[in-house]
Order: structure tokens, then sequence, then C-alpha cells
């Protein structure tokens, strides 16, 4: 038996393991020291009561005889997926079908699984920075070496910038706004460029929205589907982990338009196919918590949590302002990228701030070359830690 | 952008839709017709008291700010695998890892994923009549030219016959027991064999056992893990969706021994690899659930759910047998593999048994070529509409 010496290629991470091991050990050096974790990529604040509510109500139907439920249909029941189509599209004046609905156990699977649809030698554009999700399944489906990374820095605002017509062609690109882990939102101009460029060179854009929930500015699209041309070249990827916190429940969806049609097959069959043939469905108790924050009081509530990070990335970024750091993002997305002063390195940056104020960033190094030099904070820690936080990043290099 | 082309040697399959249109059509016809399916492959009982309550209270949790739950280990949290490790291998005198035991949303899931992590030019060694997951999954990974078709069928009862040493070497041997479809069962000594040839032949061993939970007879290896020698040549597929009725609940687990080493590589490393980066874990609910019934009382109460299908299966073979078909399974599994008369074929004879008893079984021919000649019939329904069909199936064919 072989394996797929693929995974051979694939660089072990360390990112978060050695994270928390700098922390242990420096808790372990420093007795008693209060360290602060603004690093956190996960969400902290409970389920909203509606939700709550309805997963009792799942519970105990699931007690019953009469209302008990077996195999989910793979694609999602029609009750949430309508709910879906209305309230996250419909209402924002996008047409999509029940059927370009897939619900899943979350974005992280399916970006993951959306790759068994595509032909090996497809080449793939993806950022630097990034979420590592996506250097590392294209590796594992062998693609290591159609890889074009796409630099995102400060001078590009952490926007990518399209291939020139001299470049190699990118079949597949990899798009997330507001983004992970630079906070850069796009505009609706600036999505429409790859819109166009997809449809010209019959691309696919993947486009992961997991962080459109942050979006407060009404014109900063939510959905790729809100740029004209978008049904005929891109995928769409949706979570309910930090929308609604569901990261704990597992639960995501993923849009596959009709339109798109490569090589005379629609994608939407084909990954049809794939989940119905991998994939069993999601939990029916889960499904009942994801259609209940589509409702007027769902929104509200889900809505609160939402301001709470919201304004936490804010404080974190007007903080770190003050006290002298250029930094990036936290408007739109729970995410502060935070340029370090000349002279440290992402993990000697780290270090430092850890020694000097007890305080947990994400060394931005950890995702991608790009991100060397720059340290990602979140908001979502509790506003209390949050403001003890910069205060203590204030004090400490306030010049 | 290139489709995976792979997904168009996939056969459409219209198994169950084509038995669910061809059921419509009857009852439109013969208006008020009382039909009774004796045909599904999906639990019926409501989910335990001692599992609705565990989930009541993890719900419960996911309200409170302090005992709140984020993004699960993506293998599953310890408190689950150290139960399972527990009461499904050390109480039957299996030494286990708790980081050999991967939790999963199911394990149609980890039979479709697990293909990952081996060379596409692996030979596959499947069996006919079979679960149509484990030939979609390897034709998707473009091994649809390294197929072996191992036949099943009375003459060597159910069994597959291993490869003579003049054939092809099977990489990958696909094995099921208690079996779905056919309801076989498999003794040590018949699997002690397929270990043998495994480990001679450096091949791997995928042992899905997910109806385990449906053996009564002792001698009979629910893990095969009983048998020596099969930690260093098979991986090992578990669910609860028919041990718990957790079908609608989606859990399972995948067992992946550290003495696997292929190409000097751990297949367990590469698995984990695999989750850790394409899954994010199982819901906290349905891993509360899942633990519940690893308890002096929760075994007792799924028994009782067991039981009820055990009975129903044997009540199904009694009956068919005495109306002068003869058939297979019905003990150690909930499936009945009724041998057809002849005349018929598998989608004839199910024509007939709707017209004349208005009972609804699974055409065999719909596992495969060498499933013609039989249906599937299975002890998932109520006892009451059990009984009423075997009735009516010794009316209408006792000679």
């Amino acid at each position: 038996m072989k394996i797929n010496k693929n995974f051979l290629d694939l660089e072990a991470s360390y990112l978060f393991s050695t994270v928390n091991k700098k922390n242990r050990e420096f808790i372990a050096k420093h007795q008693g020291a209060d360290v602060i974790k603004i690093s956190i990529g996960d969400v902290t604040k409970p389920i909203c009561p509606i939700v709550i509510d309805a997963m009792h109500k799942a519970v105990d139907e699931m007690a019953d005889e009469k209302t008990f439920r077996g195999y989910p249909p793979e694609q999602g029941y029609d009750f949430i997926r309508e709910k879906i189509l209305e309230w996250d599209y419909t209402k924002r004046g996008i047409n999509l079908k029940l059927d370009e609905i897939f619900l899943s156990d979350g974005a992280k699977s399916d970006c993951g699984n959306i790759g068994d649809i595509f032909a090996t030698d497809n080449t793939v554009a993806i950022c630097d920075p990034v979420y590592p999700v996506y250097i590392d399944t294209n590796i594992m489906n062998g693609r290591k070496n159609n890889i074009i990374i796409m630099p995102c820095s400060a001078e590009n605002g952490f926007l990518p910038e399209l291939p020139k017509e001299s470049d190699k062609v990118a079949d597949i690109i990899y798009l997330c706004f507001p983004n992970n882990p630079t906070g850069a939102v796009a505009s609706k101009a600036y999505l429409k460029k790859w819109v166009d460029y997809a449809n010209a060179h019959h691309s696919l854009i993947l486009f992961d929205s997991a962080y459109e929930a942050f979006i407060t500015e009404p014109d900063i699209p939510k959905s790729i589907y809100e740029i004209e041309g978008a049904k005929s070249c891109a995928i769409e990827l949706r979570s309910f982990s930090k929308t609604a916190g569901f990261t704990g429940l597992r639960c995501g969806y993923t849009v596959v338009p009709h339109e798109l049609v490569f090589e005379g097959t629609e994608l939407n069959a084909l990954w049809l196919r794939r989940q119905s043939t991998k994939f069993n469905g999601v939990s029916y108790i889960t499904q009942c918590a994801a259609a209940a924050i589509y409702s007027e009081e769902g929104q509200k509530q889900i809505q609160e949590n939402l301001s709470y990070y919201r304004e936490n990335a804010r404080l974190i970024f007007e903080g770190v302002t003050q006290a002298g750091f250029k930094a990036f993002g936290g408007k739109n997305s729970p995410y502060v990228w935070l340029q370090i002063p000349q002279g440290f390195t992402s993990w000697s940056f780290f270090d430092e701030l850890l020694e000097k104020c007890q305080v947990v960033g994400t060394p931005g190094s950890g995702f991608g070359k790009k991100g060397e030099g720059y340290l990602r904070l979140t908001g979502f820690g509790s506003r209390e830690r949050t403001i003890e936080a910069i205060e203590r990043i204030k004090k400490a290099f306030t010049k």
C-alpha cells in the first residue's frame, strides 16, 4: 500500500503550539504572571438565548418517536436553506436557488473538501499572509508546484494584485474578505476586477466570507454575488462560527451556482455528488440552531455579541495607534494587524510583548513569509481584559 | 479551470429514488393502499433518555460564558475518546492508545475521506454486493481501473475469497462485517486469513464495523483488532448511527494504530494531518451525547432499541423462511438478504412484492451486479408493521 506522498511536502506548522509553549514557559518562570491573550481566533461569548431554546426543542424532538429525525439530507434541510436564501441573499438583492446552497459541518471542511472536484493540474493563486488551510489542502491534492503566491502588504493595502497578462493564468483564486489575518476588506470595485479576470480567463474564485458578519459599512460587499458576473465564476464559503458563535456547534455552508460550468460540467452537480457520497449531513440540532438566528430577534441577539467583538477590535486598533504603532484592520473585522517596530521579527516582538506587557498576540510570520513584521491581535477576548492589555501596551510603548 | 474528470466515471445511482418513485406511483394508482416499507436503512426509534439528558446539559453549558466551548479538538475531546477506548476496546481485551482514536461526524465521511492519505495507484479490493461509498470514493480518487471486485454469493457464504498468489496484490481491502447489505458475519478464523494476507503483502484493510452493535454471539469479533496482527494492517471505521440511533446527530470514529507504517510513514500522522487541516471537530453537544452511552445505564438503554431491531430482523428471517424463501442474515445483523424465486430479477420481484403484498424491499442489484437475484429487508421498522408485512408475505407466497 502506497501513501499519498504529497502529504510529505506539507510543512509542519507549530504556530499555535509554539505560542502556547512560550506562554506556558513564561508563566512557569514568572510565578503569578497575569498573561492576557489577545491572540485567539475563537469566539468566547456564549450561544445566544434564541439559539439555546431552539436546540433544547430539537433535542426534545429527537426523544419522541413522532418527531425523531434520522439521516438528514446531505445538503441540509430545506427549512434552514430557505432561511439562508432569504436572509443572507434575497434581502440583499441576490437571487439564488435553494439547491445552490449546501449546508455543512463548517467552512474549514468545505474549504478543504471542495478541492476534490478540481483537476490536480490547475494553477492556484493564494495570498500571503493567509489562512494556512488554502495552501495545505492544495499541497495534499498534489498542487505544490502549481501554487502562485499573491503577496499582500501595506503597499497594496493587503489587497492582492491581479496576475499580469504575461503571467501564468490563475485557474483557481482564493480570496478572503474581511481577511484573516490582515483584517483588510474589499470594495465592490476591487472585487469586480477579480470577477472580470475570472470570467475572461474561465477561472474560478473561491470566496471565503467567513467574517462577513463583522461588516458594518453598507458599501462593503458581504457576498461575492453582490458583484455582477460572480455567479459564473465564484463559489462562496460561509460560516456560522463567527457570525453566531458556532465554533463548538459546527455549521457552515457553501454556495455553488448553476452558472458555474467548466468543461461542460456544472460544478453544482459535482459538489452534490461529492457531498452525497462523502458526507452525511449536519446534526439536526445544529440545523435548528442555525435556523434560529434568521429572525428579527435572532439577528438582534447575534448582533449583541458581534458588536462586543467589534468594539474590542476598535479599542485595540485605537490603543496600539495611540501607543505609536502602525496598524491595519480593526474595522469591519475582528482582527488588528499590527506592524511591529523596526529591529524586531514577528517572533522577537512576540517575546518583547510577553515580557514587557504579559500580552500574547499571534506572530504574523505564522501566516506566511509576507506576514513577517506583523502581529495579529483579535477582538474575541473579554472587554475588561482587552482594555487591560491595551493599557499595558500603551504604558510600555508610548514614547 | 479544469474539473476532476474522475467524477464523470461515476455511475449515477437511482436505487433509492427509483424505489421511492415506484412506491409513489403505486399509491397514486391504488388509492388508500397501505404500503409497508421494510426497506429502510435508517433507524426509527427515538434517542434514549440518558443521551437526551446529556444533550440538554451540553446545550445549557453552551449558554453560559463559564462553561461555553468553542472549537473542539479536531480528533475529539479526551472525555469521549477515553470512554471509547475503555468500553469498545479495553473491556474486550484490546489495547489501543488515546491518540489512535479519531472522532468524526460519521463513518461515511471517514470512509470517503480516508482515501486522501493513499496514493492513487493503489489496487483496491471491494466486495460485490457492497455499500456503494467504497466504490464511488475510489472512482473519484482516480482508481477506477485499479478496483478488484470480490464476488460474494451464497456459494461462498457472502464471505469474499482471498486473492490467489497468482492474482494482482490487493493493496487496500474493504471489509464490512456484519455486512451491509447481505447481513453476513465473519468469524475470527476467517478474518485471521485476511489479516495474514495483508501483513504478508503489506496491504491495508479498511474494516467497516458500523453494525458491530448487532452482534450477540460472543465468538463473533466486533473489532478487527480482536484478530492477532491486525494493528499493523487495519484501520477500523465505527459509527454511532446504528449503535445508538445517531443517524440524525452525526458521530462516528476511526481507529488508526501507530503500528500502521507504510513507506516509512505512520498512517496515524497522515490522518491526523488530514483531519486537522480539512475538518474542525464534532459538535460538543454530539460528543456529550456519544459519551452518555458509555455507562451501565447507557448501555442498557441502547440495548433496548438494538434488541427491538434485532427481533424485527429475526421475525423477518423466520417469516420469509416459513413462506418458502431462502434467506441469509437476520442474525447479529439488522439485515435480511432474501434470495428471490427463479424467474424474477431484483426489480421484477420488487414489483411483485409491492403488487401482491404492498411491501417494499430494496432490490439487491442496487448494491452491485452480484446483488441481482436478491432483495434487502431490514429490521428498522416498527414491530407492528414488520409483523403485518411478514403476514402478508406468508399469505401471498406460502405454497
